[in-house]
Parts: C-alpha cells; structure tokens; sequence
C-alpha cells in the first residue's frame, strides 16, 4: 500500500515564550526544575497500570505533607477551589447546619459555596488577618452545634494561620465534621490533620508543593468517609463526587473520568522532592525563609499585619507604610526585577502586601534579593522621603 | 547577614519513568513534541498580562476548530468531564425538562449529570453505535417540547458520529437550549457549532487537539448566555458556574480560580499545531487515516460496527471476530509494542475494539505499523486459526 498521509509539515518552533518571573506571589509560586522535567515523560492512559502506581505512590506521599493515617487520601483534578468544592459538596446538604469561621476571603469562598449547597449558615466573623481563640471558637460551636464546621488553616488573603485543635474538640463534642482549607500551608508548614483532628483538607499543587496549579490534592478522616457512605442522596455533583472518584483513584480503578498523567507526573515529582528534603527540614527551611524575611523587612520599618504567633511562614504580609503606592511598589518589581508579589484585596486592599517565600525560593539568597529589590522599589514609590 | 537558609541538596534525577507507549486507545491520545515543550516553558500567575495573553490566543482559536463565532468560548479548568458538568449544571436546574438521546456511555453520563440536577429527564433510547435519524429525532422533540435537548456528538464508547442538524432546528424551534459534547471529535474532524445549531458544546484536550488532559474547552451561543444571563438562581457548583469563569477569562479578568499557565501553554501549542497544519488539511488527514486503517481491518476480514457514514475518524470500533480473545490482543499489543488500544464496555464488552487514530499517529506509516501489530496480536489470540 503506497503512503497517502504524511507527517504534516510543521516547524520545530514553540508558541510560547513567557517572560521570566522570580513568584513571590502567594501562588503560583516558583515550579522546581525537576517538576517541569517530569512534565516532560510521556502520556500514558487514566487507566494505565503506570499510572496507578504513580497515583498510589501520590496517595502515600500526600499522607506524609497532610500528616495523616487517611485511606482515603488522593488527588481531585480541579485547581484548589475544586478541592474545596469537592470538599463541601460532599459534606454540606441542603438543610445542613454549618458553621463557618470566616476571617479571610476564603472563608468567604467556603461560606459562598455552603450557600449554594442549601445550608444553613452561621458566620462567626473576624477582621481578616485576626484568627479565633481557643475559648471563644469552642464557645460558638457549642452554642450553634452545627453538623459541618469549616475553617481555613492558612489564610492568603491575610496571612494568617489558623490553629484547628479547639475548633476540631468542640465539633467532634457536638457530633460535626470539621472541613479545613489548606490550600496555602500544605508542604510548607506543618498541616497535622491527624494530631489537629480535621475530618476533611484539601489543598492545591501550587503554592507549598512547587507544582504548577491543576490538581487538589485532598483527604478525608474514616468518620467523614463513614458519613459520606450513609449519605442517602447523591451529591449533585457528579465531577466532584468522593465516592466515585475514590473508587477511581484507589478501590477498583473503574474509569470516572480522566485524570492528566502529565499533571500526577509534577505532583508525583514535587512530593519525591519533599521527601528527599525530608518534610520536617523542608518546614524547617521556609520557616527560617521566612523569620530572614520578616527581620528584613521590619529592619526597613515596615510592620507585619499579623502577629508573630499567627504568621503562615510561606505567606507574608507586611502592611503598606503611609504614603506608598503599592501599586507602583508591584509594578516596578515586576518590571525591572521580574518579580511578582501581590497586593490585597477587599477590606485589605491597598494596605498590604502579600509576599510568598516558598518552594525553591525559600533561601537567603533569594530572600536577600527579594528585599534588596523591595526595599528599592518602596523608596521609588516614595518610602522614607 | 550572614547566609542560613541554603538550598536543599538533592539529585538532579526525576522519579517519572512511564513506560513508552503508542496511544491508540480512545485519548489521551499521542501528545505531539511540541507540546511538551511549551510545558516546560515557566509559569505563570494566573492574573499575569502574559497568562491572558496566552488565554485570548486559546479562545480564538478554539473559535476556529469549534466553528463558531461565539464570543463565550473558553476553557474549563477540569476534564472533559468537568465541561459536560459545567454545561449541564449551569443549563439544567431543578424541574427543567431535558430530552437526552441516548445511544452510548457519554450519552448516559449526561442524564446522570442532568438527573442530579434535579431535571425532569426524558430519554430516547437506541442500542450504542447507532445513531438517530433526522425525523424520529425531530419528531420526538416535537412531541415532548423540553426545554433542553442534549446528545453526543462523537460517542466514545461506540465509535458513532451523530449528525445535529435536524436535532438542533426541531429544539430551536421548541425554544430549547442544546447541548453537544464534542470531546472527541474537537480537533480531528469538523465539529460546525454554528453551522449545526448548537447552544453549547464542550470538548477535551487529550484527543483531537493532541494535548494531555487536564482541561476542557467550551462555547456558548449568544441565545444561551442571554438564558443564562435571566437565570434567577445561582448554579449550585461555584467552581463551573459559567457567570464567574467568564467575568475571570473574557471580561474583567477577576479571579475565580488559579488558572493553570502550563495546562493553558500546552492547549495553547496544540491549537497552533493547528494551525499551522491548517484546520481543513488536519480534518483531511484524520479521515484520510481513518479510511486507510478501515480499509485495513477490514482486509484482514474484520467488521465495523458503525455503518460507513456515521463513523467517528478519528475512533474506529471494528467488531472482535468470533473466538478471538479481544482482551489478549490488547495485552499483547501493550507488552509486544507498546501499543495501547481500547476494548468496549457496557453493553459491548468483549465485542468491539476502539481505536484511535489521532495527531501526530494519524499517519500512513503509524497506521501501517499499528494494523501489522493489529494482525499479529489477532492471529496470536486465536484469528484466522
């Protein structure tokens, strides 16, 4: 048979040519080199004996970042909002009582997707970047005793990190799931799921794990998996759905849908890097990335919004001093250093800067050039004038 | 100061060592080379001029392989999966009355999409691998005046192409919205969304664009976002609530969710692919493939399922000949070659094999190397004895 379709002709030339970015952002944040090499293997199918073995090896790493004994430990093929989703879809009905801990816009985002779910509601509210005592949150759930109480661990519009064991004691007394964002803490600092008693987290691959967004990696306690199997009505989302994707991912490898190879290769390569670190050297690092960037930063006279003892140690934000346009501040780093950090946003809109120190940039050397470029780009936006 | 936080010492060795494979299964299909390079370009955030840049490109030409003018045509940061729900649920409310037709696996995941919705669902069934004819097609939807219409484009599971003109007119005329899925069929043959009629069509990457998977490329007509526009009550998922991810990609560019850049650089190569091959030229090669590849199985005496007009290019399902062990021609495939082809499901288990033929495979000398393994394995399984 002669040959009739050839190979088209094509050049050898990519479309894509970004621009070269040191993130300093709260996330995406910088992707370690090894990630985009695994990236890099071929495709295999959803259904590939390859690829459950790097599924099953994912599960497993994930469980060590988490800090959890959770079978059911795996990864949602949405970003960290679909984690989220998934988390609340599952576990929120219409009529279920919920109560929300909201000082931050992801709780806000937690609060709006319960609303959807048909819950009811209660809002416990803070200023954003202030976190609950131990006494006052105990206090409130007691008082409402909800089915479903949800809290974000490490909030990224604030940078405030949020202890769970108060809010987890009190829950499990009235008989509630806990449901807690860890979107911004995971692989970073420690999550504890276990030793806080949290019954579902979820994350992203973005920000503490050096991946590039496109998965949620998330985990669910055996007494939220118990409840999720009396559930008498089917969640109204089937993508999101724990049931089948747990079957999926980790039971009988029955097709649900069909997960990105190439995005488990990144995960798979982020938490291989992690363990190679080893988990407690690698907090240990963005722990002292971050006093390093603290004390350079309050050495320039700025003040941090949140206290020390509440502070995410791979999300920093310092205020605005008075008189600075942070906007120019963001505009120039980004255009003479290529660095991206972010601003803040709703009640904290133009009084922050939100400043990620995580992954392969949590180093001195980057902390000091972050500050060195920081600390020019504030005196030409008109700092110490 | 003195510099504490060094750089980790780790290997420079990946942990991703995937067998090779030639992906002539049902997709995730052979990704081109290109596209793994584009991967491995830097991240991006997900606010970045350079991310929307490459998002605007991506929405023009996913404009071109859907055949639409639609100025709703974007990406959905999910599965193909995660289109059919975003479709779905932002269509589809509680008491909404939806005709599905339903002649295969898709067709069925798509009324338990719209029943959980909470639809008043009515289905025209047929055995899978048939299609409807125009009249009987029409006619029902005469009959049973839904407002939402719902079929499958390129039915995966059987290998049926279904044509949409004469299901489009009749639900237009009964003032119902359509909805297509296209995952298969987006990239390697004509989809004509305009042409055809339909409101809203969704796709995945991980065929017919030759991307791997990880996101779903949508479009909406200007009549179904003036619909959605009216709709009263929010959709119950945020995360594919249609409004919100427009608003973030099209219009004002606020965050909804973190984007993924790698995910949206691979689509991004793969539509230029396109491109540059010419969208006619690439539709010409897959079906040219596709006729060669028949002409080959059928040499070797084997039958199509599908009769010749309604056939998918670039998914073939010929019939497992009798006696043949179809499940011991894929495994020798696999470990023989490396080559990875699909068996049926359902109601054609052990009864068809599904093929596929797509991207940078879709070429004589791949066709010719995949029918003389095809013919091996067959013979080795007992064909032809």
């Amino acid at each position: 048979m002669a040959t009739t379709v050839e190979k088209p002709a094509i050049t050898e030339s990519i479309s894509i040519h970004p621009p070269r970015r040191l993130l300093f952002g709260p996330g995406p944040s910088q992707v370690h080199p090894r990630v985009y090499r695994a990236m890099a293997q071929p495709v295999v199918g959803h259904l590939d004996a390859y690829f459950f073995e790097i599924s099953g090896n994912v599960q497993r790493m994930l469980r060590q970042v988490f800090g959890t004994q959770n079978e059911l430990t795996f990864v949602i093929s949405a970003t960290g909002s679909g984690g989220m989703e998934t988390a609340i879809s599952n576990f929120v009905q219409p009529g279920t009582k919920v109560v929300s801990f909201a000082n931050g816009f992801f709780c806000d985002r937690m609060s709006e997707m319960a609303r959807r779910q048909g819950s009811e509601l209660v809002r416990f509210e803070k200023p954003w970047g202030e976190v609950f005592g131990d006494e006052e949150a105990a206090e409130f759930i007691r008082s409402q005793k909800p089915q479903v109480v949800m809290y974000v661990q490490a909030e990224t519009s604030a940078g405030a990190f949020q202890r769970g064991d108060a809010i987890c004691k009190a829950a499990h007394e009235v008989g509630a799931l806990v449901i807690a964002d860890c979107v911004t803490s995971l692989g970073a600092m420690p999550v504890e799921v276990d030793k806080t008693g949290i019954d579902v987290a979820y994350s992203c691959t973005q920000k503490g794990l050096s991946c590039p967004p496109g998965l949620s990696p998330i985990t669910v306690s055996p007494r939220a998996a118990e409840w999720l199997k009396a559930r008498e009505t089917p969640n109204r989302s089937w993508y999101f759905d724990l049931k089948l994707i747990a079957d999926y991912l980790t039971v009988s490898h029955r097709y649900h849908h069909t997960a990105s190879a190439t995005m488990f290769y990144a995960l798979h390569e982020g938490l291989t890097l992690i363990e190679e670190e080893g988990l407690e050297d690698r907090w240990e690092r963005h722990h002292k990335a971050h006093l390093e960037f603290v004390k350079g930063v309050e050495a320039m006279g700025l003040e941090m919004l949140v206290p020390a003892a509440n502070r995410i140690w791979n999300l920093n934000t310092p205020k605005v001093p008075q008189g600075v346009d942070e906007a120019k501040v963001r505009a120039t780093l980004l255009k003479e250093h290529g660095i991206e950090i972010a601003g803040g946003f709703g009640p904290l809109a133009g009084k922050i800067f939100r400043i990620g120190v995580m992954g392969p940039l949590a180093t001195s050397d980057h902390v000091h050039g972050l500050l060195a470029a920081f600390g020019k780009a504030l005196r030409g936006a008109g700092y110490g004038r």
